[in-house]
């Protein structure tokens, strides 16, 4: 039977192995680490990298925290007394340099209650900051071989929940150009989104493919673009477009709000925001441009599989 | 008898008023006038001025918008009906290029339901990067003289509404030095701040009183301090407080929430952001320096008025 404690094992090491490749393809970025301990048990290792070659500022944190259901988190998860919880995982969030090169996110986590229910979550979403629809395709597809080692339904039920996840209302636009995003996938339960149910090991084996096909992934994304060419108006860009990505994550991102609202780690759930961000008012871009083409991919629904 | 359109004029004049005199002061920046119509009804004036020689980015809007409540909103203002409502105000972010000028805000407001209840709401608070005692103190002296003029309680009653309005529970610090703040303030009903009740001109004249204390007072701080020298480093300084004043309206101003989740005119609400912000995994000032000075005031309860 898996434990908790072979799922925090696992992620503590995804964590390591993770940080290595991002070191090894940055070349000059290092990632430092903060042990923290969380006020209701349990706690976490946040490793940070800022001024790297590729990466300009990016944390991968593991925690594993332990504590007492809060009334939010009881309205949250419709539970009607008092529980003892465990929640742990691995979140990323990666702010490059050059503006050709994606933002990444992704969060594999686990969470289980004294009542004996559990489940996993997660997810990897790509904010490029110029879509290039190859790339968007090949990313699309590292998603979907994972997926469909698992279950053939998957890929198309998780890409469209991260497609209505990533969304920013008051703009009308994605984030990025999403990827995968699902929650609540209980062990043993016919889960709506495959008519089928997956043992608790079924479940863990999906959240190790979801977490290895973080690195393999971005690096090659970091590598095939970190050294191109850029302009000024295109790192303006960028700036609009991290601006974008701080008002996702503090006005609509369930799990920011959560953490925010409930006493987390502040310095550990904010290490997603952008070194740098821009706000202008009523900001255009040229028709025909590529900054217009980008926005023009950041809409619900694109098949990034059959491009 | 004082009516919706007479307040609606006033704060009209009240815009007109507030962009000259900035205008005059800076000496570059010219604002930018965006006419628009809201979908539910009336429609706004949003002016922004950006690049000028003192402010970098800001906006004075008006508007006056009329509708139907929306189930939030009458959640929020605990009716149980649907009624019509009418709402006026002028609301104004400056962001200063100079680290040594302070951010300031200030929104004056009105609302009218069709069940014949109205309420005036507003206040004025400072964000200064750098606190000067000296000019906190002058800051809130200036809304003391105006408040007094009204009741001898306005003072200290929205002083104390403002600590702990701009206020960011994450970071354990307010926005900046606070002001007042103040809301629901009904005609011929007792005020529980004052036990005392005002008539409609009464409250109409306070929300007068607030509106001109703004430009003579932001001005006088434009011009004491927009000259004064800064390096990088308090330039970076200023980023990472603009970036405090982003997460703040993003996540807990109840104004910008209500705003972008019931449709409203996206690029007026985020007005408020600064140009340019900045995040760094947990920034820590120097012990002792300037920056950590600041950061000592900005807690609640600081009586700025007995420096």
């Amino acid at each position: 039977m898996i434990t908790k404690e072979n799922i925090s094992d696992y992620l503590k090491q995804l964590q390591d192995n993770i940080c290595a490749a991002i070191e090894s393809t940055d070349g000059a970025g290092v990632f430092k680490e903060d042990a923290w301990q969380h006020h209701s048990g349990g706690g976490g290792r946040t490793r940070v990298i800022a001024k790297g070659n590729i990466i300009e500022k990016g944390g991968v944190n593991f925690s594993a925290v332990t504590g007492k259901t809060s009334e939010a988190l009881q309205k949250q998860l419709k539970i009607t007394s008092e529980l003892e919880f465990f929640a742990t995982g691995v979140s990323i969030v990666m702010h490059p340099v050059n503006p050709h090169v994606p933002i990444i996110h992704m969060n594999v986590r686990y969470f289980e209650l004294s009542d004996g229910t559990c489940w996993f979550g997660g997810g990897i979403d790509l904010t490029p900051h110029y879509v290039v629809k190859e790339q968007a395709s090949w990313f699309h597809h590292q998603l979907k071989n994972t997926c469909d080692t698992h279950h053939p339904e998957f890929y198309e039920k998780f890409k469209i929940w991260a497609d209505n996840y990533f969304y920013i209302p008051h703009r009308n636009e994605t984030r990025g150009i999403g990827g995968i995003f699902y929650d609540y996938l209980k062990p043993d339960t016919v889960l709506s989104h495959t008519q089928s149910s997956f043992s608790k090991e079924q479940l863990f084996d999906f959240m190790k493919g979801v977490g290895e096909t973080f690195a393999p992934t971005y690096t090659h994304l970091m590598k095939i673009n970190g050294e191109k060419p850029f302009s000024e108006q295109e790192k303006e860009w960028q700036y609009i477009r991290r601006g974008r990505y701080a008002e996702f994550n503090l006005v609509w991102d369930r799990g920011t709000k959560f953490g925010l609202e409930t006493n987390g780690r502040t310095e550990s759930i904010l290490m997603s925001l952008p070194p740098h961000a821009e706000w202008q008012y009523d900001y255009q871009t040229v028709p025909g441009s590529e900054e217009s083409l980008t926005l023009s991919n950041l809409v619900k629904g694109i098949d990034w599989i059959n491009q």
